[in-house]
């Protein structure tokens, strides 16, 4: 269970400039709609979201937003990928705030069918080079994500909190009301995780190739769309049970059968 | 270019009980947003909507549908897959028809944060047999389309009329103005579909696959989401181009250097 005096947001790194906040659960979410998790980065007095989630969770996001920072303060909002529960909600942020969006490229001229207007708010990722420098000099690295599952997806590093968002990559589906944080166990975690990679991942051959980058990177934490954050031993346990997955394509035959 | 007679629809099939129709297109497009086609099959004078498309495209597409068809007629709606280009005015369906939605189980989950509430008129695919068949006995085939791009996607073969709905598979990116229903030229038109394809499309694993059920079931014509629908000798020609074509991880390398 995450208990209630979390349920509003917890801290996930601070050192004085910079921060790393999850931004609390939804602790009355709708039975069968998948749930969803949202960061917050604050650096130097100036916010960053992550993956803000879609229309219906804008009023718990922003209000959850709101006890870390004004919301005026958020200039940044990052779209690992394209799905409704990543981005359904992007009209809404660009209302409240005067944010630049990064999404990838491929994603641009699908978005404005969320209704968006105003694309000379929308930056691609591959067009801002490897990484996005905060005011503190922090520096947040973009990190291939293509195909796990969107064909065009990216996490972030996150360097200074050495925390790395990872969209759907990690991500866990709970049954109601056993929702935890922090991944304590990997071993019991796994049932939690196990169905929705193996189909949403694209193949082994993809996996290994975002584990190899990753395990380079060395985060500390692992932090999913979905789920729970993986930490301490977890990180390594999550990583190597993801480069051996057989997932996707690998068992195209029974996927394509007819 | 496309006339200004076939932009409210053209009929591609009627055989009397059953037709197929193309919605016609968006003439007053936005630049810069992908345009997309939305088909309507009335059989016995029940209708079906084929990816209708986001919210800003609902009132074209209802207005398109209704010179075919009373809007409460339409019972049945089909989604290839869950972008929002395909499937963010589901809210505004459900509104304004009784219609059942079908879409590949892992999106049922996804689905409801483009703002829905009744799951009850939500149906998986995988739940739904092979077909679905219609009130004249004519039967709507799935064919898996997994992993182009999404990992959970169906087109769908229309037996009796004999075309093939693909959603993103075929599909073309126009420059504006250039827009054409039906592929003459299949050489010349692979320029707006090829880089569309190499990075939506999974591996040519996939396509294969593909591409061996869809010329079992031969279809006279294949209708996509965006673009252009091939008919007469360009069906053959567009599948012996993507049974051969290299796309997304067959080039794993280069998408995930860092």
């Amino acid at each position: 269970m995450i208990e209630t005096k979390d349920s509003g947001g917890v801290v996930l790194f601070d050192d004085g400039d910079h921060r790393f906040i999850w931004l609390g659960a939804d602790n009355h979410g709708k039975r069968g709609v998948v749930q969803t998790m949202q960061y917050l980065i604050i650096d130097k007095g100036r916010g960053m979201l992550l993956d803000p989630g879609g229309v219906h969770l804008f009023p718990r996001v922003v209000s959850a937003a709101s006890r870390f920072i004004s919301i005026d303060k958020i200039d940044t909002i990052f779209f690992s990928h394209q799905d409704p529960d990543v981005s359904s909600g992007i009209a809404l942020w660009l209302g409240v705030t005067t944010a630049k969006i990064y999404i990838a490229d491929l994603w641009i001229r699908f978005i404005p069918h969320f209704g968006i207007v105003d694309q000379a708010r929308i930056v691609s990722v591959e067009s801002s080079g490897k990484s996005i420098r905060l005011p503190s000099g922090a520096e947040l690295l973009f990190v291939p994500t293509h195909y796990m599952h969107s064909p065009a997806a990216w996490s972030l590093f996150d360097k200074r909190a050495g925390i790395i968002f990872t969209g759907d990559v990690g991500a866990a589906a709970f049954p109601d009301g056993e929702e935890y944080l922090f991944v304590e166990d990997f071993q019991k975690h796994v049932k939690y995780i196990e169905g929705f990679h193996k189909r949403l991942i694209n193949s082994n051959t993809v996996a290994r190739h975002w584990v190899d980058n990753v395990r380079r990177l060395g985060p500390s934490m692992i932090a999913p769309q979905h789920g729970a954050v993986y930490k301490d031993g977890a990180v390594a346990a999550f990583l190597d049970w993801l480069s051996a997955l057989k997932c996707g394509i690998d068992d195209i035959d029974t996927l394509y059968r007819m």
